[in-house]
């Protein structure tokens, strides 16, 4: 009996064990007590559950394990990513490698040889110093490879990305949508391509609601809650709008400081939306509207894309994750 | 010219380029360009830098990498303690390895088999359900091991704890200071120790004021803002209060929620202090007073200790951690 459709899940279920511990016992790995080892085994047999080829390809020659770059874990925007990226990798028996590069160029690229060095299945990336030519090299030693927020013509299947223009056009368009005329936008450094790519959307949901955003209403800041405030202290001296558009929830929150210190009722007197979702969003005070970053989501699919690399599955461009509105306190209809 | 005052930071300095990259020149790493690597090595010869023997014990036989054992990274609590793990172990050409276990016990297990098939240098461990037995042979076998929120009385040495007791005592004191007498508790798990020692702390504090605690004032939940909300449901359906101990920021962030919904104005009707003083404590209105749980310090000094065991360093017995009360908004003086 050899039941095909069968998965390792199955098994696990059959067995009341995880899908780690099947993948150990096949593997004949050490770390399962002896009884269980074989409930698992006569459970294999008796379902007639059989380890597809890439199974096997795994128990016999890779080191299970994935490698995870993210720039650092000090919040939980990283955490999300890797949540969803370890949710998915567990139920195949595969391991994470995580390691935290800090922005630094260096630090990425050191990131990678040590990856290589640990002859890991695959790489996940989040690293936006490493060169297009390093992951072109990548790619030509065939190694499973997916970038998240990245860009490069040459691997666009292997990407991950947000729609930016779609969120920023969208929390723009919430706020055109109550009433607003006048609204600013606090961008994110416009080095970046993700908050180049939120301006362009706020611009072009503007025009199409015919208005033409003045240059007064636009302050380029860094994603941070200190940036936010002496942007928006440098927007309130030099114009007054109804309504901001924060390009992060951190931008956001640091701009909810400073409208406060200057007197302004939120959100009677300036409706704020953000950008993100992150956790304490539903925590200030209003709580923040904000498009929200599908971070777990992006996670999962990244760690599908890379096992369907290693099971050498036809693999074509991905969607763009697009960011969704969540309404809630920080926002309201002009007066 | 051998001065053996000298570490691999001054170097690093010297030549304008990071600690991890003198590790990698030293070692002979690929990754580091020629003309940079030459630079380097100027330096090394013109101050007269040699490698102690633990840098050259690390270049030649280790994987150098400490494996990092943590429950998730969903939120960033473990996620701080990384950061401070990270920030030290850098400091040293020292690369982490991080698993996920989901507070799951075969998964804890697991991740030790792993780490050990990788031949990591030495390990952190937060894992409650790894068996005393398991952990006294890592240590047997020689291998650095620090365990952060465990007690292992024959690896007292090994261990880094918060002192719970005191931080649970801090933390009534705060608001018997601030005239209140009629004070709640809801606690943690009382199936983790932490838990159970905030829980002795307030009592200790209460009964140091000559209050006999009231079992009415109790709730056993669990860390989470849901378990919060209910448990404050039940305390308000039973007795009444002027403040309340909540074990976790989360538990407190739901007391909150039910307190409003209960009609009470916060902080006039009720004081609340939390726990752990979490990114998103700040932001709660009124804003949380709360104890702040040292996660960052406590990460520098695990890997401050896995490196002194690697140098086979003489090891004493660690201090406790104090977490130390933050005041902030939702704690007043009792009218």
């Amino acid at each position: 009996m050899n039941n095909p459709e069968l998965t390792i899940q199955d098994v696990a279920k059959a067995a009341g064990v995880s899908p780690a511990t099947v993948s150990r016992v096949m593997t004949g790995s050490a770390g399962v007590k002896s009884d269980k080892a074989a409930r698992v085994r006569a459970v294999i047999e008796q379902l007639g559950y059989r380890p597809n080829p890439f199974a096997r390809s795994l128990s016999q020659k890779s080191s299970r394990t994935i490698g995870v770059l993210v720039p650092q874990l000090a919040d939980d925007f990283y955490g999300q990513i890797i949540t969803g990226v370890d949710r998915e990798l567990r139920l195949h028996g595969l391991q994470l490698h995580i390691a935290l590069a800090h922005n630094n160029p260096e630090e990425e690229t050191s990131a990678l040889t040590n990856f290589a060095e640990r002859q890991v299945d695959g790489m996940i990336l989040i690293a936006h110093h490493i060169s297009d030519q390093t992951l072109l090299g990548l790619k030509a030693r065939r190694l499973p490879v997916v970038l998240i927020n990245r860009s490069v013509p040459e691997l666009s299947n292997h990407c991950i990305n947000l729609d930016n223009v779609q969120g920023g056009f969208e929390a723009t368009q919430h706020l055109l949508e109550l009433g607003h005329r006048r609204i600013a936008h606090i961008s994110g450094d416009l080095e970046i391509a993700g908050a180049r790519e939120r301006l362009e959307g706020y611009r072009m949901a503007l025009r199409d609601a015919g208005i033409e955003p003045h240059e007064d209403w636009l302050v380029e800041a860094s994603f941070s809650e200190e940036y936010g405030r002496h942007a928006m202290q440098r927007l309130l001296a030099r114009t007054q709008v109804s309504a901001l558009f924060a390009a992060s929830d951190s931008l956001a929150v640091g701009a909810m400081i400073a409208a406060r210190e200057a007197g302004l009722r939120l959100p009677q007197d300036l409706s704020i939306i953000g950008f993100d979702d992150r956790n304490f969003a539903r925590y200030v005070s209003p709580a923040l509207t904000t498009m929200h970053y599908p971070m777990l989501e992006m996670g999962i699919s990244a760690a599908q894309h890379i096992i369907a690399q290693l099971r050498e599955e036809p693999i074509s461009r991905l969607e763009r994750f697009q960011a969704h509105l969540v309404e809630r306190a920080s926002t309201q209809r002009q007066a």
